[in-house]
């Protein structure tokens, strides 16, 4: 995993986006399906606003880790949304990035190269509490080994566990957030 | 000037002037103004073009001050394009971005906080010779004060002024790069 991208890096790869996004529009156009035009042009506005809502909960190096990961050529996509007020998750910051990057790491070693496997992951982010969902789907290669992994990794400083299921290609964790109250 | 931009500092700049042009195409297509939609598309593109030509010339810290230039609050806006078949100005990198950062300092100096000011940026890049056009547009207060400024900084290690000219709120300058030919 590439540790550190430069601005120009991060220009790039967001300029590559856009222009699918861009070339996605100019299709439609040219088909004269503005309605789907006025569709895709939501999509990209709602995408926005949960990658603003990303940058909003203070978790930088988290937010990194989601807003760069498909830049690299990898078994496994992800997707996120977030849901909720938000609230300031700074201080989990660190918790939070190693235990996403180190369930990534092992999810790429179940994945299979040759078909697709993505990994949504639903971030609910209230005041009082912050769950995490993971839904991943996808080739599953070694399922006692993610167990394994599951088990040392169960709990944290301030996360935990609290739901899981797997069921042949299908996935779901969830993972939710001990927040110290302020006063 | 900020010296330092983080990855989510580029994608928050990034994602805000992409959604201005989604903005944009949004309103027209609201209006059914579909070939002003075609015509912000092809804009676009062609920014995009000038943008990734700028990336491709290698000079890192220059293509960095351009595309960043316009994320902080100045009083002068600036905008770019390249022209030519492209070359390698890795070798004058830290030069090229001194002098245009000394350039723009001083040139912020000159400005008007109460009236628009703008830079185009010209550059042309053929493997024989590499030029750029500065053409400024806006107040300029003091031309003695820039007059000196020039007198210092027309020529580097390998750059050197070729043409100079002012009038009124117009200002024009031309810097060469002598470039050293391999073989």
């Amino acid at each position: 995993m590439k540790e550190k991208w430069s601005i120009l890096d991060a220009l790039r790869h967001s300029r590559h986006d856009w222009l699918n996004k861009i070339q996605l529009i100019k299709g439609n156009l040219a088909l004269n399906k503005i309605e789907r035009v006025h569709e895709i042009i939501e999509e990209i506005v709602r995408d926005m606003q949960h990658e603003t809502k990303l940058t909003n909960l203070g978790a930088k190096q988290f937010a990194e880790l989601l807003m760069t990961y498909n830049w690299e050529a990898k078994k496994i996509s992800i997707s996120y949304e977030v849901l909720g007020d938000g609230c300031d998750l700074s201080a989990h910051d660190s918790e939070l990035t190693e235990w996403c990057r180190a369930f990534l790491q092992v999810m790429e070693q179940q994945a299979d190269m040759n078909r697709e496997s993505h990994l949504e992951i639903s971030i609910e982010a209230f005041d009082a509490e912050v769950r995490l969902f993971f839904d991943y789907s996808g080739t599953i290669s070694d399922e006692n080994a993610f167990m394994e992994w599951l088990n040392t990794h169960e709990r944290g400083a301030s996360l935990c566990l609290e739901q899981f299921s797997i069921h042949k290609d299908e996935m779901t964790v969830a993972i939710k957030i001990a927040r110290k109250h302020q006063g």
